[in-house]
């Protein structure tokens, strides 16, 4: 969609943007131990972008590798790397174009997604590139070239990033850096109900925690015309902005039982859809109990420790459970499309913004929820 | 979804409606042949409701069925029935409940598919009622339930209605009987997008033929995400509605080659979706020529004779090619809830409106395209 | 399908068959009272058929109805009924029509799916009647239709039952009243696989538990080409039938651990499809750790009790879990077709055969496993 | 499946396979002129393996690059490369393999898929990469991966041929050369049922046309359980080999009009699907009239010309017709899964074998049908 998307408003490119050699950016030693330093600027192979990193944003997940070291050294995958870049939700510009690139040009501006698939796997060949088998290997003689950025190859925690061209969304002119680096978020929320069915218009959504992701869902949800969207959570300043983003009813569950809540609304009948986005233990119980017979329960979210769960009424009431990693199926195209149109006030969501030199309070604002901060961004340039 | 749709605004019913014995009713005689008669109002059955018709709008195949007779008379489904009232864009107040029906209430008001399957046919057994292999078997000894108003039992150019609860859809309090009368059109429309991919936020798609289902498939289109919406016409007024009923682009084709516009609009890739409601000749090849690699095409319209095509194009392209029969797979219910949602102002596209006596006059409006009419309406009542 | 079936080996009806007016039927007072009484001969509404009960199998869930009472106790759908007949695993022979039924005729074999949804709420509109929303409502004033036999109408154990033409399946004649019986199983593990994908060919299936559903799911995934099949459990003598219905691989889980053995089949790679039959507390666990990234998981049976289990596997992973409940999608008839066509040998599953008078021994063979038990049958007519 | 699938037979792997520098291969220069050379055995990319030609059987779309040149030529896409080597349905030894591929091993025995998608289209994103919208572009500055053997990149009428991994299928040891040939047909007719529907079991199906496709279509659709399948042509040699391949009926249309037939049989009930491979003018409206309401249609085949088509029963009845190319949705993985399984007899379809020198008359022998030919193999090795 690339420069489709970007010929839908007259953009101007501009034909050269000059690149430094070396850059700043944010490494991960052991788990926990942050350091800025100075990097060489990443050099591009085919197929590949080199994106100037102009806003990154927070999220959950990074606050995971951060504190619990890489995906890599968990998983096994990729070899572990000392001087490694975290960060994913980022947007920018693009100043590099691999070898045979003309698919995208010098001066877009990007958004991207986390995942390029390795492209020769089974998931991969039938287009679910989130679900790719060569997970991690993009490295050394195992190199499949699938890529996870932020998570198996360097982030956005950095002045500049190389992105695998089938990762890139494009920006149009009247967003501001902040809010694109949203999309990714919203790709998420989007691939979730994709998942549970895509064509939601007229039906019934619950998204359970108003996190960025479930807010998202909210938005989105309603953009594409589901109705009623029920937020539940416990905070009444980020349920009040779920309503903001389109939900019909949020229900604190400190105050009301979320199930009876439900209930209530829909007049005993339960909701076609949930969408799981805060992690809580019952949340997939409770969820079973809100969806009518035959409904669907996606997890965006999920519990740290393993929960008790009533598998019977997965059965008992035919319902169906979308577990989701990321942001598949050019779930963030979509997602950015309806950013492009101004469906929703997707910036709303963005409450704070630091320097990238600043990365250690942003990420304790985030952490800590100071001042409510829902979306933290990191400003690189511009 | 009715009570659940009813109960979301907070809607008073009244608790009886007188009804009287008979009732104002058009019955067509032989084809052409339209009288304004007197008929008892019908009884109901289980599962069915009576419905005060309050306004009826006239599609063009009522213009079909007046001037060549019933589908009954045509296929031989049906016996053809001397009395038979036909229409089928109606929308209404509900005064009558049958044995066994609480899904709805006395005083609901609601806008009516037009298809109610046998549910015993494989096709309804799988959820396709609008293709349901008992079609037209509402009479006698082969009666298997099967109804389409207005086609196969009598419809709405009347003062009352039978309706099995199946075609209902609730009309909210907000939403005027004529602008009601336009759910049926928007759930064709609906229908055609649900069976081109569901999820089509964030892609292309051409409308071509810019009646009232192609206008709608132009709203509906936008309102789910696509773009960018491009619709191709003759008639400069009905593409400037279109514009503002959603279209990114409108072409007319008496100004420009369609194909040669929808590929300078998508720097020449093509879009991934056409919806076909032009019944022109040309229309499948010309089509098949603006769809990229891969794409699809509804055929919500068609020419009276049959038509060169070049069939080569389907499978170099692996095109997938999407014939549909009205408004199946609920698409009423999505359509009306986006209505609800006032996601697009579907009143634009209503303008005339005439008393029942006048439906003569209405039909000539319609089918002369006096002063522009799109929707001609019949109030009934209120 | 009835007719075509039927018409596609030259079968010949007869045209009448003498019905009595009573009949033995073993009906179920308070769980576990199970008594042979006489009862009269029901009587047929529309769309319905009588069906001389020819053969009834036993399945664990009859043992559920006897133990633990009806479902209609439990779930508060319907009034309980004291002169209630279970049994839903029946075959037999139509010995009268309902009113308007042509599609079968006396004389037919048929076997029985157990749902007929009420045709008229969301989930039967979508073709989804095993999800019917008005489950257990078919008694007075709320009757909606629906219907599940032998757990909210009255079912097989009987010499006569009623049955809705859409639970109908034919049964050719050259397949022995005792296999046709295990159709319906046949139909609730052809089910799991359509959830699963349907076309599986060529991809690879574990089917943990090798009861009755899950030696079907063996056969039928064979029949449909998934490859390799592997077959988990405990007994040795189960898991030798499931190599002789079609499995390529049977793991015993006390001589091996199953997601190794798994792994080492699969060198390593997992499997994309695990129908999960055996209802073990770990079961869902384990399928988790078979499954590649982007598998997915069939719930054809569960734990009594709520179990741990660790959701981050299904986000990390892309896992999608599919609770299924009974045989919905006209699965049995594409189970009833593949036994048809002789693709497996259903009847190595029949191991035992009683008399109606016998029925409280036939259930003691099944629960306590005599001689093996799979499928315990009651031979009621011919 | 690469791995798995060799692993599943215990074969034991070359370690080591001698490569000459140099290689026959036919070339064609302009069209008609085929001529024998000498190459360069070609260089490996990564992802890529090199396959020594075992076997390669001729297609009617070989005849077609044949007499009218290379898509190349005709669509533009790649330069004309007077150096081409056509040829597609190949199968070969890996005796080399590229960078990085650890999937396959030298030794491996595999069929190929025609089509390697660019991996970075839309279409390619989402798993149609028989859809890639970088057709042809395998060369110069352009170069965006998508290959076409034998149609954009040199193919299998030679000693040796590269392929990217994506193609590759594993060839079990009892499988002859000349019937691995065949996968790739076998491939085509799997993807059409795929599209159709995928889980056609107990469903009935017509085939038109009993060339090679429509023969595997037979045979596929009947190892899927479909039921009745029915084959209509003009040939009774070929329709008895439909009948040997799992055929329930075949028809010649020179002695009964085939919708008539197809009635007759289903008892007037049409049937669910049809696979259309004969490209003959009336095909697509019989196939219209053979279907039943909400039937589908697969056109693998198309007339030379644009013929008359009834739209309007596409629209009256609700149908879709798919068109394919190629084999994709690793379609060949499932087909190449049946044939390991011996589900049907593919070789009997093979009917002469020919040396790679003896290309011509081969040629000769399938365009002329001598001999009844079928499938014409040129063995090129062993």
């Amino acid at each position: 969609m690339s420069k489709l998307e970007a010929g839908m408003e007259a953009s101007v490119r501009k034909k050269e943007i000059s690149v430094p050699k070396s850059m700043k950016a944010w490494v991960l030693d052991n788990p926990g131990e942050l350091r800025l330093t100075e990097k060489l600027v990443p050099k591009l192979g085919p197929a590949e972008v080199l994106v100037r990193v102009d806003a990154v944003a927070i999220c959950a997940t990074d606050v995971e590798v951060l504190t619990k070291g890489l995906p890599a050294m968990i998983e096994g995958g990729a070899p572990f790397n000392k001087n490694f870049t975290p960060g994913h939700e980022y947007m920018g510009t693009i100043v590099k174009v691999g070898t045979g690139v003309d698919e995208w040009g010098i001066g877009d501006r990007v958004a991207v997604e986390v995942h390029a698939g390795c492209g020769r796997c089974e998931r991969c060949r039938m287009g679910m590139y989130t679900s790719c088998l060569n997970y991690g290997l993009n490295y050394g003689e195992k190199n499949k070239g699938h890529r996870a950025n932020g998570f198996t190859t360097d982030g956005g925690f950095a002045e500049y990033a190389v992105n695998h061209i089938n990762t890139l969304v494009h920006v149009p002119d009247h967003m501001t850096d902040e809010e694109a680096t949203l999309i990714v978020t919203a790709g998420t929320a989007m691939y979730g109900l994709d998942a549970l069915g895509g064509l939601i218009a007229g039906e019934s959504l619950v998204v359970t925690g108003p996190g960025p992701i479930g807010l998202m869902a909210v938005a989105i949800g309603k953009a594409l015309g589901a109705q009623p969207v029920i937020l539940t959570g416990t905070r009444d300043a980020r349920l009040n902005l779920g309503m903001r983003l389109g939900a019909d009813h949020a229900i604190n569950v400190r105050k009301e039982d979320p199930v009876g809540a439900v209930k209530r609304i829909t007049l005993g009948r339960g909701v076609h859809y949930v969408m799981e986005c805060s992690g809580a233990p019952h949340a997939l119980n409770e969820a079973m109990d809100m969806v009518n017979r035959g409904g669907r329960i996606c997890l965006a979210a999920f519990p740290a420790e393993p929960v008790l769960v009533d598998l019977a009424k997965l059965t008992h009431n035919n319902i169906y459970v979308f577990g989701i990693r990321g942001e598949g199926r050019s779930a963030t195209h979509r997602a950015a499309a309806l950013m492009a149109q101004r469906r929703f006030e997707a910036k709303l969501m963005h409450t704070h913004t630091f320097a990238l030199e600043e990365l250690p309070t942003a990420f304790r604002y985030f952490r800590e929820r100071i001042e409510d901060a829902i979306k933290v961004v990191i400003k690189v340039h511009g």
